[in-house]
């Protein structure tokens, strides 16, 4: 279907690029056969490494002429096997395109390659006063562009919403290697179709993003954190309508369930907070802005807000010590859940105020077709990470019994409102259940925009659309 | 090269609506023939006035068939001639879908039929204690569909950003009759590509928008307005960034030149504000928020900030009715303006620092060419509306001379990373200037996007593209 890559391709990619940025070494194969997801392996038959976006065009038109498909990868940190090169051929490799184009203070803009890590231009941001808040988990080792395609989140969107929030502008090469920018670098902007919020989110299945233009905001002085503990899931659940509710604008508001916490803790080793055996869930509260009082003020009234609700001891961390170890713990359960045993992440969001049915229902679901699941999440949003847990259940129950089960989720999820995924996306693991969401019009209509964009087909094949 | 509505035709529509909602008497003609946008008149063949999302689809199915053009149209308060039937045939008119579908209070959602009125639509959900706060000049009669057609702005932007910052999902009936959604009901959305911002600001070109699910905020408590008088224009520009370099996000961030808020003052005559002869700017600032304590601050600082330009002396408002007062002037200055003239009205937007080269690269355009720019806008965003007016101008230089210096302008905005319309639309009257913002590939690809959505170009032609 796709043309293999042959001695004269590697010869003109040598020839566009030097040959250090054309790798075929089995180190660099098995490097980019993988990302975060599961454990699938596809090994591509090149890496190419560009530096600029005339080498990316230049690929992308001499594959796109020659039917060999190419697959984008950023840090390959994704979990839904976006960075997967299904089809072999050229995985494009964006990481040494990794530098700040343009810092526009004035504007409060940025112009960044696809390939730096986010937590580095966050702290590059930060230390000019500037601040870009998308953070997902793996903002220590995730790109930017990768963020764009997958139209990341992390817990501080509840008050600073999502990457497609910040982003202005994009310099795309077409799959035919055509360059465009999609947009204008203006906060409001009503000219011809929003091309820019269509490419983000697409997960590398519309174009190579080459640069991209950021708005920033002013940074933020001052936060609080708090660490509710509840007796029961769904009162905590219930907490987070609650403080919402109340017109409080917490910049994070995270649902912990136990299983997820204890994973964390015993992963990091952690001291940091105690953990009585009554307790089941907990939600981890940031405030921030600029004026402490007020954000002390606001802590008071969540707590008041809590009275309904069997709590254990608020811990309001004293020191940046004690927020950066709450966050940790936090931030590392996804790592630490999946360390623990085979698994399968879900990504469901729903209307936030529907959490508590979310929950009961995922519990529900796995009591009926036997698997465990650990919790947690962007409760702010409605976003629940459900961790399917294999255990001791048979590979046969796995391959076949679970897909159903998840269906099953699934459905309910866009009953109420919600859809299947919040922030990692389709890619690879989620296409089979994409007509829950989506009635077979809504696929023709996205199924037809890829083709204006990739007539061919040649770029990131196998992705989001049912084969 | 559309089919003329025959008897047959209106015979058709009569039973799929009610007669009542079948409209070809001159009155009801005339109404749909125009909108805001300078003077042109279109008339249609025939007015249909759906109630329900039932009675879009067959009428769509019905033209889409039968190859009639049909135009949506809202308010018809449009300033870029999205709603002229160019074509003549049906315009249909959603004035009647014009109910709150569902107000879900618990989870900050609003449903609602694009026929309602925005300002009734925001004094509703505010007496619930919830926000939306887009609020374009012309919120007390245009619809809220329209705003989602046209993606509009309004002074509110600069803190709370624009219409597509509020919309979930869509239910949207394609030009064949299919009825699509185009999301989810959920803050955060990575499943599939985002339909939803693409039919945002598409003019009415891609489908008719017949339910809107909008996020909503937390009713805001308190609000400050001050009115700051500039000797020089330039200096006016430069305080917009000044402030918001300090870190300040004012919730409205206006600049008005003299002539602006003397027609507004002429018009409404106004005694709300004294004009000293040595005044030739104002910004008009509003801060919002919780904590009136935190205002003054604010208010203050910025008082600070302006210390090094020429300034009269600063008006706070001391209750709503001044506020009211002051917001009228700004509002009305669009109406004002136009009342004294024949105009053309630019909607340029360019990164916000640049906001004095523009200004005064309009002026120095204005002059080469002999044309009178009345200036005004959202500073905050950058977004500067020039009303050129005619004056004295020969009717040949009107038509034939100025287009050439309204493509400097814009060409001018397009280099420093502006683009040609931050919330009118590019509709009938920017057509011509497209390519300046939007190179061959770039308006290829919105091209094929719009024909994926209507293969037969029957949906509000004459739109957005150029013949």
């Amino acid at each position: 279907m796709f043309q293999k890559i042959r001695p004269q391709d590697l010869q003109y990619f040598a020839t566009q690029l030097s040959p250090e940025q054309v790798l075929i070494d089995e180190e660099s194969l098995a490097r980019c056969a993988s990302d975060h997801t599961e454990d699938f392996i596809f090994l591509p038959e090149v890496v190419l490494q560009p530096r600029n976006t005339v080498e990316v065009s230049a690929i992308m038109a001499y594959c796109c002429q020659h039917h060999i498909s190419v697959t984008p990868r950023g840090a390959g940190t994704g979990i839904s096997g976006g960075a997967l090169a299904i089809m072999g051929g050229v995985v494009l490799d964006m990481r040494l395109m990794n530098k700040i184009i343009k810092l526009d203070s004035n504007n409060f803009q940025v112009t960044v390659e696809p390939g730096m890590i986010t937590e580095e231009l966050q702290n590059t941001l930060l230390a000019n006063g500037l601040y870009y808040p998308p953070d997902p988990a793996s903002r220590g080792s995730c790109f930017i562009g990768g963020n764009i395609a997958e139209n990341s989140g992390g817990p501080r969107a509840v008050k600073y919403g999502v990457v497609k929030d910040y982003v202005l502008n994009l310099q795309l090469v077409l799959p035919n290697g055509d360059v465009i920018w999609t947009g204008a670098n203006t906060l409001k902007n009503a000219t011809g179709y929003n091309l820019t919020q269509l490419v983000v989110g697409s997960e590398g299945t519309l174009g190579i993003i080459t640069q991209i233009v950021l708005r920033l905001i002013p940074a933020v002085q001052h936060s609080l954190l708090m660490l509710i503990p509840f007796a029961h899931n769904h009162e905590a659940c219930n907490a987070v309508n609650t403080i919402c509710m109340a017109g409080i604008t917490p910049s994070a508001l995270e649902f912990m369930e136990r299983d997820a916490l204890v994973c964390a803790i015993n992963h990091l080793q952690s001291s940091a907070i105690t953990l009585p055996p009554d307790i089941n869930a907990h939600l981890l509260v940031e405030l921030d802005g600029n004026y402490p009082e007020q954000l002390l003020l606001e802590a008071e009234k969540i707590s008041d807000l809590m009275a309904p609700y069997t709590i254990g001891e608020i811990l309001l961390a004293q020191d940046d010590a004690q927020k950066t170890a709450l966050w940790q713990l936090r931030r590392i359960v996804g790592e630490a859940v999946k360390g623990d045993s085979i698994y399968k992440e879900e990504d469901t969001v729903v209307p936030r105020a529907y959490l508590p049915d979310l929950l009961a229902k995922v519990k529900e679901i796995g009591a009926a077709y036997g698997f465990r699941s650990v919790c947690y999440g962007h409760a702010g949003d409605g976003n629940l990470h459900v961790n399917i847990v294999k255990d001791n259940m048979s590979d046969h129950d796995w391959q076949h019994h679970l897909p159903l089960g998840i269906r099953e989720i699934f459905t309910y999820v866009v009953g109420i409102g919600g859809t299947i995924s919040g922030e990692h996306g389709i890619g690879y693991v989620q296409k089979d259940y994409l007509d829950i969401a989506f009635s077979p019009t809504q696929i023709a209509l996205m199924r037809a925009i890829k083709h204006v964009f990739d007539p061919t087909g040649i770029l990131n094949p196998g992705k989001i659309f049912a084969n």
